[in-house]
């Protein structure tokens, strides 16, 4: 695959709690030159990155992130609030402890109102696979494909492990056939992302991939 | 200082992603045994736990937590969620963001909006000083004294490092002397929290304090 197909299904992510305004708009202006799939950024960020790309670029942004403990209302308010800003993506945090009670009914009820919040716009679910036992990974592919949502997506970047291999084609094998699957956290090489899309993943979270090809100029752009 | 002296000063806190709702029962059943100033719950369970311990005990929660890039809107949401859900200390992450980018009005309008959300009760705002500069710590003492928080506190603890003592005392030297300071992350001994109230803290967040008591029987209790 070339560089500039995997670019195209990168969401290219800066969500370190300290990222300013400037490395933002650096952000989506090499977002727009790569070519990649989305931006994915702070909440806070959402109305000002809209305005700067004049809707050119769609915005993702996180949701419950990333402990994904806030409450149902919250992540409602949240969802509504980002889709209000101009967010075309919303990536929400699964309630792990309704996870770990094994309160399966809760999590989807929960979901249910944020991708009714969503109001049509992508919604992808993580579910923090480094945190999951292989049953409760196969569960939760079970209730994000029943909540009508777009993608299910392994990490948030911020736990112990990201993606790997293995969970990218355990969640293709047991989502139904419209959920498509994101693989984030730890992706630092094209090598990676290229693996990632080979086991399975549809879209690719990442902060590393867009700087690599400038400063390699593997897009003949710089 | 006397273990049952600490143990009053400490909010006995487990914010892990995953905590069960067994977990946070455990966690109150502790807490009221052991005579802590708090417990520090996710805000998922706040509800939960107000209920489970009839009010008897204080529940502190967390909004924008642990990023503090959600926006005003939502942060002011999430205060008046927990409020509502029994919550009587808000412990707020400030908006990183705004303080790298120097925007210290905004960081005030964001704190003065989550004080009004707050209803009277104890606002703490989180700093989380391992990603500041020492004039950003001195600059944000100024801020946090001018919202009328009742806290400065020091980490969130999932920030690369969490409260030292030389923090510690600098918040204490540049708050106004209505602002206590908290010191949270990383604080796993019973000499630890000592040598933090030492060095002018007023209250500690931990999650293994009480653990080390019920295990050493400190108290006299087991």
């Amino acid at each position: 695959m070339d560089v500039k197909d995997i670019l195209s299904k990168v969401d290219h992510t800066l969500l370190k709690p300290d990222a300013s305004s400037d490395e933002i708009i650096a952000l989506c202006e090499e977002a727009m030159k790569y070519g990649v799939a989305s931006v994915c950024i702070p909440p806070a960020y959402v109305q000002r990155a809209y305005t700067y790309t004049d809707g050119k670029l769609p915005i993702c942004t996180v949701v419950g992130f990333p402990n994904g403990y806030s409450s149902t209302f919250v992540k409602v308010f949240e969802t509504t609030d980002a889709v209000r800003a101009g967010a075309s993506e919303i990536d929400v945090v699964v309630n792990l402890g309704l996870v770990k009670d094994g309160d399966w009914d809760g999590v989807l009820a929960e979901l249910h109102a944020v991708r009714d919040a969503c109001q049509g716009k992508v919604m992808k679910v993580i579910i923090e696979t480094a945190l999951l036992t292989e049953e409760e990974k196969i569960e939760l592919c079970k209730v994000v494909s029943k909540c009508r949502a777009d993608y299910i997506k392994t990490s948030t970047g911020f736990a112990s492990g990201g993606a790997t291999r293995e969970d990218v084609a355990l969640l293709r094998a047991n989502v139904a056939p419209h959920v498509k699957v994101k693989a984030a956290g730890g992706i630092r090489t094209m090598e990676d992302a290229e693996a990632m899309l080979a086991a399975g993943a549809d879209r690719i979270g990442a902060s590393a991939l867009v700087r690599i090809a400038r400063e390699q100029n593997l897009l003949g752009l710089e």
